[in-house]
């Protein structure tokens, strides 16, 4: 069994959606002092690589737990956009057809490589320009019955309403979780054969989200 | 593929060791005043089920990214120990051996099943008085090769000196990794028959633990 990473690095005060609280995860106890070496957390649920639960955007939605585990592991398809995803570039239905090349998508999760994983950093390009998955190219989505969707984005509708919030209704009203904040490195393509997808939420009763690692799995 | 969880779930103020600070997870944003539901993380690396890196305990150690995903997941063996573990009660190597039946245990995870999961609770006796792993059973268990170590309970080590930190310094000086505050839900030893074992850790470079999701996994 072999993994591939497709998470992005939670440090302290990494960039992270403007809208949130500040990622603080400092060094709490250290050996000269303490014997023991301990961090601690000061974040939010949906900070860093992490799953959205339809209780996020969808008031007495499903919580993250109320998923089974097996919905976050299955077969995967990557819509390989990094080479056209310039600043505010929407994902719509019809770049998704093409993408995707029209073989069924049914119960598939399908990932979104914009390639602005690779851009992660406080810009204004990064934080307010993303590429974004348009209501349209969301609603297509859900008609393909997919199992779920992620982005290389801390947001996959972007960060402007309507299309941020109306984005995240329609996924998330049709039962399908979100994954935001992949990275895909270099390799990810080789990875790919053969594998399948994994991101299983920490156990957080009543939750709207989830931080989560990642990966791409060959058994 | 299905799943069988081992975690303890992660609540606001859960039970949790006392050496670290309170587990807060407050719910920072609704729908109502927020259009958005969102939790935000008050925690220690260490909070909930949580993997240990040698980094933990040893100065200048490996820390928890610096494993490779691979080293987390792999044939499990669990010490059933439900029956027979009072407070204060030591793992040692005598017990290890009857409960591990003599099979070679070379590169599998153990974890032990103290029935103390269930017992999780701020009372004084989960706090102060829990069963643990005796140095000489780390020992052993280290001269069998093993790959990783669990335990249903915040410390594998319990909680006194020099017994905690000698069976930490053994494992992971070892480069064995430990899983503390794993639970045993009615249902896991039919789960086990033909599963592997896996708890990836979030990406969290130079920490010494990280949270994770602990489960038998059947293809």
């Amino acid at each position: 069994m072999t993994f591939f990473d497709l998470s992005q690095p939670l440090t302290d005060g990494c960039p992270n959606c403007p809208a949130h609280p500040p990622i603080k995860l400092p060094r709490i106890a250290d050996h000269a002092a303490n014997d023991w070496r301990m961090e601690e957390f000061h974040m939010a649920s949906h900070s860093g690589t992490h799953l959205d639960a339809p209780l996020h955007k969808l008031a007495g939605g499903p919580s993250i737990d109320s998923f089974p585990l097996e919905a976050f592991a299955g077969p995967v398809r990557v819509a390989d956009l990094a080479g056209e995803c310039g600043s505010d570039y929407a994902i719509d239905s019809t770049v998704l057809k093409r993408a995707l090349d029209g073989t069924s998508l049914e119960k598939t999760i399908v990932l979104l490589n914009t390639g602005w994983g690779q851009k992660r950093a406080a810009s204004d390009e990064w934080l307010y320009h993303s590429p974004f998955l348009h209501p349209d190219g969301a609603a297509w989505l859900v008609a393909q019955k997919i199992k779920g969707v992620g982005i290389d984005h801390f947001s996959i509708g972007g960060t402007r309403d309507p299309d941020n919030s109306r984005t995240h209704e329609i996924l998330l009203g049709a039962g399908v979780w979100v994954i935001e904040e992949l990275c895909f490195r270099p390799g990810w393509r080789e990875a790919l054969a053969g594998a399948y997808f994994q991101a299983l939420p920490l156990l957080l009763p009543g939750f709207s989200g989830s931080p989560c690692r990642a990966v791409l799995i060959r058994a």
